[in-house]
């Protein structure tokens, strides 16, 4: 089964918690034992896997890869400018292969499902499919 | 059902959109629904999904991974001398997996899957791995 | 089927070669094909595949992961201190989908599965899922 899920972005860059949305979702599909790929439908906003505690870990994750990646920079030919962006969607991954158990997401105590833009605000979507298994 | 694929790459760092080639295979396979592993068989080689329009993201996309782990390091102790390879891989990834709905990849508008080579050219190797549901 | 692993790691970072833990699960359980999901349960700690031959690759990937995300940086808000164990995190994966074929893991010659502790030392646990197909 599969499912498309809506998100709106307010930031440049922002990291969104989907858990919910994903575990909800679950439930209603009654899957016990299965995966979940969870998968980003754009080229400059990923999928990872992070705290779901302190926020300030997204806000230290953001501004190191802003570093790694810079912006702006002198050698980047691509016109549209969001060259770091697409660097960032790689590098965090475009999508998530999450297991299933007992009917909820197999995820350690401190570990949420994040939705990752990197050049926002926009309307993004992500599609979900499960695996029975 | 399983497939092995063979790609010969031209440069040093090079991004080949492989997407085709994995819809063909889903097609003879008559596969609707279910998910595609597709897995690079090296360690200086991986797959990412990213743009496929502006072959300038693809250019931009190899120079910055190359500035953030360049090529010559004096601490590296490799003695192949390509640990900078090695880190790219593991970065981008060395697999991705693909959701299949309707018979073609979930992909946005703009993703393509790239087998990305970090230290060719050479021939290379990826495995395709379809389960379906 | 699903199976938890203990890991106790020995250093502050350090990549444990886990492909011969997960071959024999494998083994046990009769896998001919399949896929294996396998997954950190924690945020400071992920999973990749990288070379299984010379142990200075792994030396110099750590190194190279460090200077890219530096343990110390003045603009860090995470008042665990440990936000560089996140980046590093996310960036190789929290996870890896791997293909088993002929009831073993199908990797190249040189790929071994390795389980990165970015924040040690610690008892750590990784879930390994099998979906047959």
């Amino acid at each position: 089964m599969k499912k498309t899920f809506q998100v709106k972005t307010s930031k440049h860059s922002q990291m969104i918690d989907i858990t919910n949305e994903l575990e909800t979702w679950i439930r209603e599909e009654n899957v016990d034992e299965g995966i979940l790929v969870v998968s980003s439908m754009h080229t400059t906003a990923g999928i990872t896997v992070n705290e779901n505690a302190d926020p300030d870990v997204k806000t230290d994750f953001l501004m190191r890869l802003d570093e790694v990646f810079p912006w702006e920079h002198p050698k980047d030919k691509h016109a549209e400018g969001n060259t770091a962006s697409h660097l960032k969607t790689s590098t965090v991954g475009h999508a998530q292969t999450l297991i299933i158990s007992n009917g909820k997401l197999e995820l350690g105590i401190w570990q949420g499902v994040y939705f990752c833009e990197f050049d926002g605000p926009r309307s993004r979507k992500y599609i979900g499919k499960i695996v029975r298994g």
